[in-house]
């Protein structure tokens, strides 16, 4: 039988999902919870791998078992196993054709950012930070030359392992609440430090050190060395991916609406 | 010179504000830092003292210094010394006659809950948490019974010091967005652990536990013991004092938008 399970976590405490030896990442803590409610070894695959610090608010996992147990159980067996910065928000049965990652119609991400002459105190590790005000009018014209198909080489690192820079950005939404901005991306699908590698060019857009039409060429230099520096992992969070309807998987969870 | 500084902080790593031997405390932290900078020994008072796990989106404190630096010179050279986690967000110069607690005329506070069936995780430690739902209806009836001048005796910890337990309640609004509640409190002052007093009564009462009215039999009982637990500190914040307004000092600070 194959399972999906969402989980939410906040990634300041890991070194970013993907299992690693020294055992510090999420990976790696929820297949150990997982591995203590089943009482044998679960390996997990997930829709989207996050850096160190990036935080998810649902996070896509998929893996096989023999196990019968009812599907609440799943939720709160694991979730007794795992630290208090991670928890599973729900167990679904998924057809074997489902695939956490292959079955993703689209990804979302939001990037939390503070405006502020004071670095960020309460919310420390959650949310970006800037001293200079930004221009939401100039970063909104910005966004306009990112929401399409495109190569976006100029917005990859190094070691991304995608098959192709060519992806397609279906939405930008910047909205402000008081001193807290937020944008939220969607796409197909994004290279590693895409989202980081444009809010550097978003921010100094922003500042006002470069125009909007500055974004365009950046974007058709299809050089990584004419953008911005990646931005701060603290402010990112992955909202979650996207499935076809009849798999009957959240959109969303609760933590969601946590952000300003 | 009197100075009144407002700052920010995630008071989970603390244990609470006042200053212990361990110097794991909020004050302790301030008071070490404003003595690097100022390269002098400086004691603060404050307008609240929070107790373990409470976090403040502006907490005031006061002291006297002979120092002449720029106001915002105390506020970035604190911050640099401060961890993470505690910012100062202002300075400003008040007459010797204020007293961050004395000059205080009302004190404001907000308790942030989810309400999910599974327990916090990105948000761990910042909400307090409620595994059934909550009826609104019956909180908001519940509430009305504590708005006004009372003796809240029934609310107040055996280690409280105040000097009376009638105290004045101005305000208190529930708001909910999806899953977070947000109880705001607004009185002449509160006694120990009273918030955490009364959000315990009114989980009982959101919950069925308890009808509306029996707020009313708790808060004339007048003891301690007839009143729910005392609900957890995760998700208490300290929303700041207010003073007359010829001080010129701010009303509330950009992390008040943080929250839901």
């Amino acid at each position: 039988m194959r399972l999906a399970l969402g989980l939410s976590y906040n990634g300041s405490a890991y070194q970013g999902w993907q299992s690693q030896l020294s055992g510090k990442t999420v990976q790696d803590q929820l297949e150990k919870a997982l591995g203590k409610f089943a009482d044998q070894p679960i390996r997990t695959l997930c829709a989207g791998r996050t850096d160190a610090g990036v935080h998810a608010l649902m996070q896509v996992v998929h893996f096989d078992t023999a196990l019968a147990r009812e599907l609440p159980s799943w939720v709160r067996g694991t979730n007794a196993f795992l630290p208090r910065d991670i928890a599973v928000q729900w167990a679904h049965a998924v057809p074997d054709a489902f695939h956490c990652r292959g079955s993703a119609t689209s990804r979302r991400y939001a990037y939390v950012l503070l405006e502020s002459t004071v670095r960020p105190s309460v919310e420390a590790g959650r949310v970006g930070w800037v001293y200079r005000p930004l221009d939401g009018a100039a970063m909104r014209e910005a966004i306009t030359h990112l929401v399409g198909e495109h190569d976006f080489s100029s917005f990859r690192a190094a070691q991304c392992q995608a098959k192709t820079p060519v992806k397609t950005i279906t939405r930008i939404e910047v909205t402000q609440r008081a001193g807290y901005w937020r944008f939220e991306f969607e796409a197909n699908a994004f290279l590693h430090h895409m989202i980081r590698n444009i809010m550097g060019c978003l921010v100094a857009i922003g500042q006002g050190s470069q125009r909007p039409g500055w974004m365009v060429e950046v974007r058709d230099a299809r050089r990584r060395d004419v953008a911005a520096p990646t931005f701060s992992p603290d402010g990112l969070y992955f909202l979650g991916p996207r499935y076809d309807a009849s798999y009957g998987l959240p959109d969303r969870t609760a933590a969601y609406d946590w952000l300003p």
